[in-house]
């Protein structure tokens, strides 16, 4: 978080006041994953009887830690200790060695916080391909200790190309009781929805059972993480995780449909939003935070698919890196969505202008106007392709130079 | 074709020799469509009895021309009369008013080559968004004289971001009878399958119905035009269209299923891929050629959608501008496809060189060789991604800067 230049221009101003969570602790340590020297290793313990629920990657491949947590949640029914996370190594595509791997290092740090191993959950993101090395976090542990925790160092410490470390937070009641919620992220390239290479950490000291909390998660990750895209590209690690301590003592809650849990609804999907808006901003090389709204479309998820095609086309990305209202990409973007659209009805809006409307070019087009206003860092485009009800919201950022820099020459 | 130095590094070294068509006349002009002095204008008059038949872009948006030759060629059965190429305005998104300029030009090119308006066909690129300027083409058109067709030429015209001119031909025997085929091609970015923002315009002396000319081209198409991507924009006006001049007197053939077409359709099929593959050489940007085969998937249509999720993958992309055998993130983007794969059993190759085999890094793995190897400008990529039969061979080119500089200034 300290001004440095490679930070992202889209990057907050300052990481926000997130609000304690009464059973949940932390230990940061450097397994030395990374040459450089910075922190690399994240260790939660969770207070007996938390639960816990978990969405992950799509991609077919997957990794050690996505699959261990699927099963482990599974086995458990959301009963969870404890977290291990590592950076620099995404222990993903590594066979029976990378599951052993994975395995060996949560004994470990389940030991270190005296949690049952069944009860660990585990993500990794880094390099795809490396069995991870689990002795480096063994040997690194006995120097870690728990405290409660201080969310920018735990964000920074789940870092890998991230130029800055993400957080959001909320407070509400349920029932009367007050509860809060604090959650960290990481991401910033290989950025898709279901998901994107990213990995989030919410945690409630609200008591909620798991297959609530796993209701919640599904439900509002669709207008947050599964609304994002930087690149198209969606990893094999991605997960987020929804902690509940259940230390505020708020009354039995049947299910996830309790008109009494519509704050705690609400403040949830605000910090999921906020964190997936975060890792778009530190978007790899982004210079602009663009989100594209679709409506008029056949149905929802028609809309979103129309959405996420604008989202992810490179010539729409480039023009808007070029500062150029480019309409025309827009409304090719539109074509291939393989959606249906009327195409006389297609309008097409930078902020409150319109470049299209009806079909064709909008009779008011001011170009002028319109190269004002993609100056700005933070744009939005609208398009209306039909009469129908569906829509959509989707977060992306411009397609730069710097990106393909930033990827010509990760690995190496 | 002058050496410079905007030239792509991938294009071939000349423009090939393309036999002469009976029965196929041209001629090239300049409307001003660009303000640089260059012809973008190319009319193209077919001897009576001529047949084509098209294959067009599925972008939903679509554009005026090619609205036009779908209907045309549905109300004639097949007869071409002759073709109206403009570079520098796409006349897609443009609504009536877009119509009647293509239809006015159409008039105008069809009283100077003495063919039935009914019998046009047109294909236009270039901006989106703005109307044709018919008036332009019809003060240019006095200008013009028909000739055989100068192939190089008549290529040169219907460039746009092109930096070299597309053509290939070939001769083969119909029965006994020799037929010859000649084609030109034009694209370079918004390139994807179904089809990429590129013309192409073949031709052969041959006499065959036009139903025989829509199968083979819709066959010979796949594995040509649909096999290849640059950035995954497919744009709104790309066609390809097959003419027949029926010059050269093969006997009647009944269907396209005839054994007597066999070297015809492998002739045409080359012909078309060979096209294809100068576009991609041609791909904005592109330093490197790439070739993407997938084997072991549970169909064609599932290998395909496999090598085209490899193909378009920003992160393998800009790997392969670094020159880096990034694999993890080949093996992300085969998992990203959403198509059923067998993790333990994927493998993947650079050349002839082992990254991954059997669901891990492969236990020889040469780093040094990998490096070497990833220098080369033309490169192969396979993967095995199960036990099945579907295969797919696709091309790409590299994801580079230059990429973004070309795209993010393009239309101001």
């Amino acid at each position: 978080m300290k001004p440095d230049s490679n930070i992202s221009p889209l990057a907050p101003e300052f990481f926000p006041q997130l609000p304690e969570i009464a059973g949940v602790e932390a230990a940061i340590g450097r397994a030395g994953f990374y040459k450089h020297d910075r922190p690399d290793l994240l260790v939660i313990r969770c207070a007996p009887g938390t639960r816990a629920a978990g969405v992950f990657t799509t991609n077919a491949v997957g990794s050690a830690p996505t699959d261990w947590c699927k099963q482990a949640l599974a086995a458990t029914r959301g009963a969870a200790g404890g977290l291990l996370v590592n950076a620099g190594c995404a222990n993903s595509f590594t066979g029976p060695a990378g599951d052993a791997a994975c395995k060996r290092s949560l004994e470990a740090a389940a030991e270190k916080i005296g949690a049952p191993v069944r009860e660990m959950l585990a993500a990794s993101t880094g390099v795809i391909g490396v069995v991870l090395d689990d002795a480096k976090i063994a040997a690194a542990l006995p120097n870690m200790h728990l405290a409660p925790v201080r969310w920018p160092d735990a964000a920074a410490a789940i870092m890998t190309t991230d130029t800055f470390a993400k957080g959001a937070g909320a407070t509400c009641e349920i029932d009367g009781v007050k509860v809060s919620i604090a959650g960290i992220a990481k991401g910033s390239g290989m950025i898709a929805p279901n998901m994107a290479t990213m990995l989030a950490f919410v945690f409630t000291d609200a008591a909620l059972s798991a297959p609530i909390l796993k209701t919640l998660l599904r439900q509002e990750t669709e207008s947050s993480f599964n609304a994002i895209t930087v690149d198209g590209d969606r990893s094999t690690n991605d997960c987020v995780l929804l902690f509940a301590t259940g230390q505020a003592k708020v009354p039995p809650i049947p299910d996830a449909k309790d008109e009494r849990l519509a704050a705690f609804r609400e403040a949830l999907s605000e910090v999921l939003r906020d964190l997936a808006i975060q890792i778009v901003r530190d978007g790899e090389g982004a210079t602009k935070l663009v989100a594209v709204n679709v409506e008029g479309a056949v149905s929802d998820a028609s809309a979103k698919a129309i959405a996420r095609t604008i989202c992810e086309s490179p010539l729409v990305k480039t023009a808007i890196a070029g500062e150029d209202a480019n309409w025309g990409r827009v409304v090719m973007a539109i074509g291939r969505a393989d959606q249906p659209v009327r195409k006389e009805m297609i309008s097409v809006r930078f902020g409150d202008l319109y470049a299209a409307r009806d079909g064709m070019v909008s009779p008011d087009y001011d170009e002028a106007a319109m190269s004002a206003y993609m100056k700005h860092a933070e744009l939005e485009i609208s398009v209306t392709v039909g009469p129908g009800a569906g829509r959509a919201r989707m977060f992306t950022c411009d397609l730069t130079k710097r990106y393909v820099e930033i990827n010509g020459d990760y690995r190496s």
